[in-house]
């Protein structure tokens, strides 16, 4: 069975794998004050070019958008996102479950755009009973987004020029931030991540980790108490060895963007394959989702070989699915379900013809 | 430098950790659903001779305690713990967090008796005023408390017959659970708590897990949708197979008893020599946790080679310490924790002498 | 100064008032237990055809949608309603302040449809991801709605259908039910609420009372110790009788329904003027809000005369305001707007002619 | 019946009522804008020699109390209070419904010590594990407390000197303030409140209005966006007018003291009659609640004329009630249960002589 279902299918990086197995017996302060947490904060605050940034180690990324988010608004704010933003949409109201609302604006390919958040903010304050409603405090934005888009440095400036006229903090979740920096087409750097946005999260998870995304509060404004705040919450590890370690070895010699480049350049494979085989792209993504028209009968017969994620009904015979790559994707995998999906779409073309070799794809 | 601060300074036990690496690059799904998640419920259910139980790994104590409580609580309850109980005291407002009171009942050796619970439910339903009072909704106890003193098995039995008898619920924090069931002196077994606990959590970060608590549900009544719900809290790992993984090997040939028997022979060893150098026991504690008096000056010197909890003052001139033993102490450390601990009993008997053997102690 | 501004600008009704004055010295027990919230339920009770309806008096409307919504919903549930919905939009996040997501469906005319609700619940259950999205609890609406507008009979009866097919209890907020009651154009009495929603509430404060809402569980089914729910959020007044008088006066010989039915007259008299006079009505409403296109200029001279409210913008030259009549307004006030009205349209037919008479209009 | 019950038996004190009758059909803009809550606030800036102070109206104490102190709080920040604080005890988990603790200190006739906040505050500092912990971030008091008992200026002096110290503010719930004021033997003044306060309020509800309470902060330091705060909260009154003209009318020619004075006076009177009847006083109050031991069949027989408060429990034989004036006392009334208790003493010394007398007692 080939799997292209997520990319948090394996557990962690061999290289991330190998210092938690040489430091386990390591006796080590708890709750984050261990020294490879600190190191693993020096690392990260280098490649972001931040030497003075604030940073905590969460376990994963709805626990992470959850206590960054509770912790920064004030009681009578909400956080704006994209309505396809997966703190909206994906995080069975974990942003609700603390008292604030999400405050939803139109997406183009899963990104808000700076004239949009303009016009919404603009208009609330305008709005003669605007203090009968949620005030906006913080901007959500996804990078990767949930479709496996970019934006690119100059929608980032601008997004961050337009929370900055109106005094509210940009929050980038970076649960794939990995396959984002690595990707071909864009022109994003950590460091601008850390120019343009107050307090973003590196994702451990998604990216070689068994667990763990790295909060990263750029301008040293951490809200008042935090640890506490994060313990509150239920999200503070005893043993925060666990995400230090991790981090540190991915923050060394580079590992973090290597482990994007396997999953971009084998992502890049995958659609090449399939452009190539005529397949349809929901949405053209530079990332390491991608997301395909199948039509159904294929898609259930690719069932029977490869597991992959259902993603939205197109029409009565044809259906979007995603296929993941990701860090530990192998590029024969690649390669077999590439032949699966030409063999496929043969098949199809034919059917009705009963050919032997269609029987013994459906027979598998 | 020896190490006795608490029972979370190393990794994972070696078993476990072999079980993760060996399992590191296998292709599961994720949440909790993989295989070796089912196989670590199926081996729990069986040492809990529950053979309904509905189990939920989470990633630590105080995120377990305010998923389980917020979870089964009505808006209008509250849950009643010792004043000393971890949720009252030591977990940040957690349970308040989620908007929910914790009741707090008198304790003595940080339990709670089934008399004084019978009085308080008794009381507030009396209360004419108790429609404006916070109601008891379940009842919290930890086992081993959180001053390593233990529940007897008709203690469990009477508490357990109130709850009943109040239809409330009784919940277990089994934080150091392995530690409580390897004691010498306790007829509680695993099979005990899940007969007299509607829920309680079996603890691993505390023994031998990188992190991870089981929450056992042992009358299979578990409040509806409780994945959306601890999703919610931000308390789903999206690798789930990392907590799988680890109560998998953790209940595979004993190791989960076996575990904390080293943890037990290393404290009782250590409580004989300090018993035998006329040490004042803060509390008589038969598990992992010991705590003792200790005179000012000798616990600064201790200091110096020893890292141990201070735990609360006693007066002027002494103060009461923790020493806490685990999976993964040595006898041989034991050993020199009792020498450096005889040899700080004569010195403090000695002071004012000033023999050369004090200053070398004080100059490490 | 003419004021047409809103449905609370007045104090209570005659008869209500008068009933608070005979009963003022009178001893009365608190929390809602008096005589007259008992007399006011039972025949609040009777008009509603639901001998057995739950009835509890609160003071507000937002309130109200908080204190019902959060004590029905479980804590991985979320209220559906239309985008527009007061809940949705003006009260400043009370919902999500307990927890809960608003879940919002496409409006026309301020009304959800059957229909789209049916889509969305299954569209719900039918996502493989539905465990990690807010599930829907409950549906909530609005009668009139936000724009003044009416649900008929069928379209009641259909929402019914569609809540009861998936077991989650229909909610109407009747804040402005009495005008809804007294329209024409409407087939749908106060049983027919009754009968079709599972809990709604009678508006007090925009229909005769100086403060109060009642809430109606028509099932018998109210959450359990509600009582002790809205206490604990703050809604539970002392003096209950406040409440419960004015109820008790507003259900006396049809009261409610002679109230809404002024409201209904006086905004009927003024679109009939409107209409004459060729003024563009933004929605069609059959109640007591009327919402007319003006064009800038004319609106800034009225202004001066009359209180009204700004709605929204329409275009660069026109704005949308909404005038609302009551219980209290006068048919003189009503005559008198209009003749503003007619003026101001011919001043504006005839800008650039500078008669006296305009003059003499726009110097005031 | 004679109701010595509470001091919300009756509706409003005549003055204030006839300030509601007056402004009844005024049109006056809604949620706290009109022209009676300005001069309301106005009053009580004056009253309180605070001319710069923040006022805002709100409906009732838990109300209030959970308004005022969530606003205030930073997440990870509980309220101070006395064991025996309104908040801790009597309003149905108000506070911790908005996720935070209400952190309780000893009392003593229902006040908390300076000396006792001094060393909570100091331990808590300097707990190592502090951080682990609810942060104390503000003080609540009950003046006069849930006893009727008083601070004395120089008490309010140091706690305020204790929370400067701190940076913490202190807040009074005034639920009784006018009795307080009011009170023979008090040094407190309503300026010394508002010098002495960060913010507290003045209690309406038992003192004269229908419902309403006046949050004062004495600072001008309102949380930001308070209104939308109260909102959010469910706690905005559509029609303010009704809590302003109140207020308005409280705080004219002195009538809130007036008010408070004639609660004063009949309890002095009742207290001077027990006394001389050798009735043992529970607690020594000097505002208007009156806690008296009674023999157990004396209570039964009174509560056949009197409406009265059950307390406690003191013994077997004993109990602990309440009687409590207010603002519409008639001094009449308190002579009639003065010749009541004077007789029901008798015949209880006189049990067992089956005088007929006794018997029509009984039978009434």
């Amino acid at each position: 069975m080939l799997c292209f279902e997520n990319d948090y299918s394996e557990g962690a990086h061999e290289k991330v794998l190998k210092r938690l197995i040489e430091t386990n017996m390591e006796q080590l302060p708890g709750y984050g004050t261990d020294r490879y947490s600190e190191s693993a904060k020096e690392k990260i605050r280098a490649a972001c070019g931040c030497p003075d940034a604030d940073i905590y180690f969460l376990t994963g990324g709805t626990q992470t958008n959850q206590t960054v988010i509770s912790s920064i608004l004030d009681s009578h704010e909400g956080v704006v996102a994209a309505e396809t933003g997966h703190i909206a949409a994906h995080e069975a109201g974990a942003i609700e479950w603390t008292g604030h609302k999400v405050l939803t604006l139109p997406q183009e390919d899963g990104k808000i755009s700076a004239g949009d958040l303009e016009t919404y903010l603009n208009t609330f304050y305008k709005d003669a009973n605007h203090e009968h409603m949620v005030f906006p405090g913080m901007v959500y934005i996804s990078h990767p987004t949930e479709y496996g888009t970019l934006y690119t440095k100059g929608e980032l400036a601008e997004l961050s020029a337009v929370c900055s006229e109106y005094h509210i903090p940009l929050y980038l979740d970076g649960a794939r931030l990995g396959y984002a920096l690595a990707a071909k087409e864009t022109d994003v750097t950590l460091k601008d991540v850390a120019e343009y946005c107050d307090v973003f999260y590196i994702g451990g998870t998604k990216a070689g980790a068994l667990c763990g995304e790295a909060v990263v509060f750029t301008k040293a404004d951490t809200p008042l108490y935090f640890v506490t705040k994060v313990k509150q919450r239920g999200a503070l590890l005893a043993k925060g060895r666990l995400t230090g370690v991790q981090f540190d070895a991915l923050f060394t010699d580079g590992l973090y963007l290597e482990i994007g480049k396997n999953a971009i350049d084998t992502a890049d494979e995958l659609k090449r394959i399939l452009r190539e085989n005529g397949y349809e792209f929901y949405i053209d993504s530079p990332t390491n989702q991608i997301f395909v028209v199948l039509e159904n009968t294929q898609m259930e017969k690719l069932r029977e070989q490869v597991v992959f994620s259902f993603w939205e009904k197109k029409d009565d015979t044809h259906t979007v699915v995603r296929f993941a790559t990701s860090w530990a994707t192998k590029m024969e995998d690649v390669k077999k379900l590439a032949e699966l999906l030409s063999r496929g779409r043969n098949i199809l073309s034919g059917i009705g013809k009963n050919s032997p070799d269609d029987k013994a794809l459906c027979n598998k």
